[in-house]
């Protein structure tokens, strides 16, 4: 076929792997999860828990007044109203018959009471101790039963749950103090390639991006990445980075993942381990090489800047949270009218990055640049990705489509 | 008027601030902003920028190939197509008439030449040194000027952009190796009430987790929170506290912000310096107090856990935003089908908690709970928030909502 053959011109890639097929493939090697931990409530926010959590009490444990008020037996103050008050006289401790108890929202009712009249519907007579009811309360009214908030044995997280601030109030006041989540995923981020430079670059030289920029990713991933020096385009340089980094629970290198001379990537993960995926049809940053070594994921990223960031996020983020035990959350969106015509090729997904401009009140998405996977400052001004799904040529300038957020 | 005086009664406030004039008057006390500190590019990643930036050099710095192929001088391609290419002498270092010199992607362009031939356009005769050429260029094809990336002098980024990792990619590129960002504000979290203990609690006893969740939601939004003891419901205890803390950007209280007999955190801010606001028209959570000392905002948010978890979000957060010299940004939202009507009084700002459920593809939002400020469960357990503006009457079963993530 025509298009087959300018597409392997063009790329040097035979074919291309679907995204959804590449990520299926890659779900299918991470076979483990990384260990799990036990940590306190605080150190436990953002981590994902690594066991079930049923309430080993009630919360609240015991019966507590819903109001300020008196705590007293519902029948003493039946009929009471403005005009007839009913008369109790004020006690502590155990409210028996024609009694009642000062109580303040949240205390303990106390025995013998069963409702809590408000402190706006009484009145006391502090010269004889006795308090006028001016209305009835039926029994149970503001009393808050013991379990209202939590019953004890009740399922409150399952495994792979993300832990939220308010989770862990939760937690802590179902009496627990420490909780078992999953280890943070390492993670060895390894810059490729002979044209890097760390600083100060002469003509031909490019100062190091990628590594910098998925290593701070993998952080906010929930991940620990260690963010290593360039290594140049050589084969055993290649090969001991990489080994060195098996200890960790994923590698993963930018540049040199194509089919040119210098694209060493996919050879050394072959020689080490095994390829899984070469080539993914999606744009821009379609010479992606996915891997495993030693049941080690090995990621190699195009050294485009942002053909690096789209597939880092496309396939490194869904790995950490496979290696968690939990699956990828979707990104924070946002609906937008597209201000002009998105192009795009049948057959691969393509990722366009968007500025969103307020217009009269109305959300516009502006495409930041046409192509140029290189481009790194059409990703950092730029707020978000549109994203054109395989059976689509493109998306017509005022659709109204959806901005995916990664950096949220 | 009926209304309000019912209102009274039930609260204890005379009257409610709206939300957005609480807010406005919160905003206009809260004049500085913290200090700001040089960070390397590694530390600076989710930090507020608090000085311009303008890009040092061009990006690239020098003109490069676009393409894998050789550099040549275009009109020595004129004409050239693959019947009858045109041949060239291939050479090394500078592009003289006649003759090519190979360059790799991203390898600069070199003395001489104005465009790159791509590799599949060529064929080298190995035996002469000779280059057929088979496809012509025109000057300029292929090469990627130098600046085509980001401009000497182009502002980046304007003070107060929170830095994200792709940002951290750009900063480097343009030489970059620290910035200025604002130090993250520091937050003094006290919790309080006669009632709170840290554990084993007794009938009438709770345990503390206001304070656990508001440092920890500090921390989200970037402040640098330390959770104080609990401090009992005593005038001067409470003074001395939050004396302590204001040497701190912050100081945040929760419990006793009421007008009850115990709620005495109004009364300490008053003492120390001026209550602003205290009672909002939300809900849940009106018994809020919002106070300025020193120059420090003190924020008594409520003791009632979903009040306080509301309060912070509105109240605390853009103070930490204010103090960076930013504003907050808005949360991640997605739409949703109301299952079931949600409730509220007119001129009360409410705040309902949903869980999202998938129904046949559609985004359902149920409500969690009718009411009840004090059960945490239904925050823990929810997966946003619904708003009912001040304007509405509820919201009726079936209407599409915006359901506000608080916790992303």
């Amino acid at each position: 076929m025509d298009g087959a053959d300018s597409d392997r011109k063009r790329s040097g890639f035979r074919s291309r792997t679907a995204v959804e097929k590449a990520q299926k493939t890659l779900r299918e090697a991470v076979s483990r999860t990384v260990e799990s931990t036990r940590v306190g409530l605080e150190a436990a926010d953002g981590r994902v828990l690594a066991e079930p959590i049923l309430a080993a009490r009630d919360v609240p444990h015991y019966e507590r007044a819903a109001m300020d008020g008196y705590a007293v037996r519902a029948r003493d103050t039946f009929g009471a109203s403005e005009r007839s008050p009913e008369v109790v006289q004020v006690g502590e401790g155990r409210v028996d018959p024609g009694t009642a108890v000062r109580v303040h929202t949240g205390s303990e009712v106390p025995g013998g009471a069963d409702a809590v009249v408000m402190i706006e519907h009484v009145e006391a007579l502090e010269a004889t101790g006795e308090l006028e009811v001016k209305d009835a309360v039926a029994e149970g009214e503001n009393v808050a039963p013991a379990g209202e908030d939590v019953s004890e044995g009740a399922r409150l997280y399952d495994p792979g749950h993300r832990l939220r601030p308010s989770d862990l109030g939760l937690l802590r006041s179902v009496g627990l103090e420490e909780v078992a989540v999953r280890e943070r995923p390492t993670v060895g981020v390894i810059p490729t390639g002979e044209e890097l430079v760390e600083t100060d670059p002469d003509p031909g030289e490019v100062i190091e991006t990628n590594g910098l920029t998925v290593s701070r990713m993998v952080q906010r991933w929930g991940g620990q990445a260690t963010y290593r020096d360039i290594v140049t385009d050589d084969f055993d340089a290649l090969r001991v980075a990489i080994e060195r980094d098996l200890t960790r629970d994923v590698v993963v290198t930018t540049g040199g993942s194509s089919v040119g001379q210098r694209d060493l990537l996919p050879e050394v993960i072959d020689d080490l381990g095994e390829v899984l995926v070469h080539g993914v049809a999606l744009k821009p940053g379609h010479p992606v090489c996915l891997g495993i070594v030693e049941e080690t994921p090995v990621l190699a990223l195009p050294g485009y800047p942002v053909a690096c960031i789209v597939n880092a996020v496309q396939f490194l983020r869904p790995v950490l949270r496979w290696l968690e035990g939990t699956e990828p959350e979707s990104h924070p969106t946002v609906e937008a009218r597209l201000e002009r015509k998105i192009p795009s090729e049948p057959g691969t997904r393509t990722f366009a990055r968007v500025a969103l401009e307020d217009r009269d009140g109305e959300c516009v998405a502006v495409p930041t640049r046409a192509s140029g996977s290189g481009v790194l400052s059409s990703v950092a001004l730029a707020d978000g990705w549109v994203i054109v799904e395989e059976s689509r040529e493109g998306i017509p300038e005022g659709e109204r489509v959806r901005v995916e957020n990664w950096e949220a």
